[in-house]
């Protein structure tokens, strides 16, 4: 069986700095121009130095409504010793009137005091010039207004129409072919089977090209067929500056995009030593850029900011894009591969004046992360580890203004924190929720790591939730009440198979899905069977773990299992029955700091107000009858 | 005569505090929402939370390339004792592959030895759900993804797709009408007329807001005229949720666009205590915000930042667009009205690890300043003055990568430096000109306050240029020779009246135009007339001033005058007769630390470059013979 080999794989920059100069050498970034109108060239790139055609203004004038005088007459006039000036030394003007031959300044009509016979009076004296808009003042005849490769903006189309240009020679805008590959992608609006992928990265691709300014077509899915991509590349290229294809561009047995651009062009860099994105090719046929980007989502993102935003930028010869870090205290510990330069896309927040950032799903995979993300930091190839606590450097991908007005939500989730933060959006309140289980939450509050923690720990000895475990683990701390949320056990529509109690787990006919090993939900059910004396070897399915109580319902509502533990919420979502069995306790740990915050008080108004209330009312199985009530323990006391 | 009023003059805070509140009274920012389909939906802002229709993945596969197995078959397998896997305990499976039933964990193809009887070892064990991509692992079904007012970027529109959502709702983008008025606005394009100002605030006004998300109409220009601009605004209103007038605003006079405004609607603020900016109308017609913008660029501009925009982004509820500051050291001192808050636009440069900023023309009518400026300061009402070398809060319009740069070049202009910044870009080092004089040049440079400095200071006991000045003014300097410049009259075409020498300006019938005082070429003029014991008195038009070479030419070339002096090139560029005085010598002076800059090498090669020498070739009255010298004194020497 074929072994996976990416052949000239290679780090980042060396891969990006070669494929650029190679580019160079093929003559690809030679300025390719047209002539557009100047009332359409907003963002354009300027081919080449732009010079006035006329000046700016083309008259000396008036530059306020008053006076024109002659500055030699005004000498000594003062408050005390006024001026007087006859009809024949000063003349009225308007603002952008034309100076008068022979008169070489202008008094604001404020300061002129009008005489019955006709003359006036001046109080003070004024310069050569004083109030007047000199021919050319703004920008003279042949003037250079703006060097080659400028991006115009809309004060610079203000001023070439005023210097009399009335169209400019600009960088053609880059056109763009984008060619999703593989025999697994679909039309995402289509019915989805097993096995199927949705076609999500071409929409990603375009926009994201299209903001910077290239002009983008997709076209429909070619399949795993080295063949038919190589055909469809020589179709594109005469009519495209670049092609990029999706997915395909893995080593081993599925490489169709590498084989194809083999035969065709030449091989910049297979694989690079990034995560993600390291199933990427860099090709140049014909002398242009062809990119085999990676198939996963985060993948192909990081591949789009860091490969082929350069290419861009290159062709358009623009060089200061902006980016922007910041220091952030890492929230938790970072294991990453000492071979890859791995970008980590992170949650920002700024919490008790210093930037804080939580590390987000890293799967290739994930879409989530890249909607949720503020800013990404890179684990450099060489570094293994970043300890948690440790300050690192953040590009940011969120305004510094939203991350500051950011508050961390993290711990385990429920969905009335999604609906509370939308609430909260209307308030000015941005909540960033990211999960980490309740036992993580409760350490990421006491390290300061987040604002606020959803918890919902089960203490066996006690019987009670979260009280027992916060005495334990911290000195101190503000609980703030939530809800009561209805776990029981999601069962087919009609309960065909009559489940009632945990015990009928036990029999031969019924299928059981499991939470996986230390999730709150698996907890309690181990819990309930010691007490009932059942044995987990006695329960079919008890090993067929799953993650969340979504896909524990799911399993269900598939038929793939009978019955699974869960909230009620997910079988009412999902239309299934429900077998109550116990009220578990979901409350807010509040960094202690975070109570004198206004911005605290604005969420417990929320989170008390009717329209909250209403949104919970909707959802079977929440109970908040103590909502809001604040428990206090201080240590210090 | 009518004096100036505002009526209702305001500070800017309070008058867009005051305005937003009103307009939120009217019910104004209530979303006005619409249906778009996902894929056209890029920038658009949600009007509603928005949900997953299915789960992201849709079901359990393999995410990477290799064998489904059992994790509880896979304990104690290690390096040193490989654990054996029959056909039974695994399955070959692909990325994206459905996980096999009953399988729980999937080994990377690479970490499998495959042995000759079909079955494998393998060397470590693995947990549950290793490398399995769960369903719902990036999203599950009912899922909140995005709060209501969320602006969508590509990576959002992926999700969406994936997560089964095809049309989401917006908000309806806001629509603008843009009304220019005044009976002395003509189109750019038209001969232009003294008294006649070209119409290019509309597609400076247009752009910026297009790039705000609005949808701009630009009307045809409305004149002074209270009725038709008031059956103008009547018939917009119906279809547009925006109105803005440009120009007409100002107090007295001509304050038609507010007479107009008074009687439809409500004025909430006339006049707004900011420079550049003060004439400006905030009104409120049937519930719809209606501005009267000032009709100078710079004005307009300032109120479309500070005014204009944050309307609108209350009409999207966004309200984290970025405004970035740095610390600069101000290389001027400025002078400012107490009773106004002043945006002064600057042009930044980071010198000796530390950033300067230099004002740039500060009258309301330049568009120039609008297209040069990296940054704006505001000197805040009740201070009239910012010193020189005062630590100021700029606010940045350019990236910081390009301000880092970004090379301040200072002092004297000629138009050789703007040939010479052009061809610098392809070099990728940007050169900010600002022209602050030759002994604005020399201050600057000592104070370290820019990188280099175009000068050109005659010194009359010696006869010399540049140096006996530096040798005076500076312990220690770096001088590179850069051109010398031939000045000398700039006469009608052909030399109608034969003006052979300055003797010759003493004739009636010739017409002189002159330069300023205190310009270099005022300065050189006076000291040839004193040698020749010519008296200005005796000369027709001297006290006839212009503030530039060209505007000399121009007075020259209209025929308001027969001779001036200028330097050699500008009676190239329009086509004027010369008649030679002298060579002045310009000469750049150099940071000394600037010396071992890179940068400065670069600038030093493209100026001895061919490609240069080839421009400079192109204007007349240049020597460059000297070009590259390097004059170096050090007085710790």
């Amino acid at each position: 069986m074929e072994r996976k080999i990416y052949l000239k794989k290679m780090v980042l920059d060396r891969a990006l700095e070669l494929y650029l100069s190679r580019l160079k050498e093929a003559g690809f970034f030679e300025p390719k121009t047209q002539k557009v109108k100047v009332g359409e060239a907003i963002d354009r790139v300027l081919a080449r130095a732009i010079f006035a055609l006329r000046s700016v203004p083309h008259y000396n004038s008036a530059a306020v409504d008053g006076i024109a005088v002659r500055s030699s007459d005004t000498v000594q006039a003062s408050k005390h010793a006024p001026k007087r000036l006859n009809r024949e030394q000063f003349m009225i003007v308007n603002t952008g009137q034309p100076m008068p031959e022979g008169f070489d300044a202008v008094i604001m009509i404020e300061d002129v005091h009008f005489l019955e016979d006709g003359s006036v009076e001046i109080f003070e004296p004024v310069p050569t010039f004083h109030n007047v808009r000199t021919i050319g003042e703004d920008a003279v005849e042949y003037d250079m207004l703006f060097c080659r490769y400028h991006r115009l903006t809309p004060q610079d189309l203000a001023l070439l129409l005023a210097a009399g240009v009335f169209e400019v020679e600009v960088l053609k805008n880059l056109e763009c072919a984008v060619v999703p590959t593989g025999d697994e992608i679909v039309d995402p609006s289509s019915e989805l089977k097993e096995g199927f992928i949705p076609e999500t990265n071409s929409v990603l691709v375009k926009t994201f090209l299209e903001k910077l300014g290239v002009a983008v077509r997709v076209l429909d899915p070619v399949g795993d067929d080295p063949e038919k991509l190589a055909s469809t590349l020589q179709g594109l290229l005469p009519a495209y500056d670049l092609v990029l294809f999706i997915g395909g561009s893995s080593a081993g047995r599925k490489d169709f995009v590498y084989r194809a651009l083999e035969k065709l062009g030449e091989i910049v860099a297979h694989g690079l030593s990034i995560r993600p994105g390291k199933p990427t090719v860099l090709a140049i046929v014909e002398k242009k850029p062809v990119i085999g980007l990676p198939g996963f989502p985060a993948s192909c993102f990081t591949v789009l900011e860091r490969v082929v935003k350069p290419v861009v930028e290159a062709w358009y010869h623009q060089s200061d894009s902006a980016e922007d870090f910041l220091i952030a205290e890492c929230a938790t510990r970072i294991f990453s591969s000492a071979g890859d330069d791995e970008f980590v896309r992170v949650a920002l927040a700024k919490v008790k004046d210093r930037y804080v950032c939580i590390p987000l799903k890293r799967g290739a995979a994930t879409i989530s992360s890249l909607t949720k993300m503020d800013g990404v930091l890179v684990v450099p190839r060489g570094q293994e580890v970043i300890d948690e606590g440790e300050k690192v450097e953040v590009r940011l991908l969120a305004t510094k203004k939203r991350i500051d007005n950011t508050l961390l939500f993290v711990g385990s989730n429920d969905p009335l924190i999604d609906r509370l933060s939308d609430l909260l959006i209307e308030r000015g309140v941005r909540l960033s929720v990211v999960n980490v289980g309740s036992l993580g939450g409760v350490k990421a509050i006491a390290k300061s790591h987040a604002h606020l923690a959803g918890i919902h720990l089960f203490d066996s000895e006690s019987e009670t939730y979260n009280l027992p475990f916060l005495k334990k683990m911290l000195n101190g701390f503000v609980l703030v009440k939530f809800a009561k949320r209805l776990q029981g056990l999601v069962v087919q529509k009609g309960n065909p198979k009559s489940i009632r109690t945990l015990q009928d787990l036990v029999r031969k006919d019924v299928r059981f899905v499991n939470r996986q090993k230390a999730s709150g939900t698996r907890i309690l059910l181990d819990y309930y069977l010691s007490k009932l004396g059942i044995e987990p070897r006695q329960i079919n399915g008890y090993e067929n773990e799953e993650l969340t109580h979504m896909s524990v319902a799911l399993k269900v509502k598939r038929g793939l299992a009978d019955a699974g533990l869960a909230v009620a919420y997910v079988a009412q979502l999902m239309d299934l029955d429900f077998v109550p069995l116990c009220w578990e306790e979901y409350d807010l740990l509040i960094l202690p700091e975070f109570l004198n915050d206004e911005r605290f008080q604005t969420i417990f108004d929320v989170m008390t107000s009717s329209d909250f209330r209403n949104v919970v009312f909707q959802c079977s199985g929440y109970d908040i009858s103590d909502l809001g009530k604040i428990v206090e323990e201080d240590e210090s006391k």
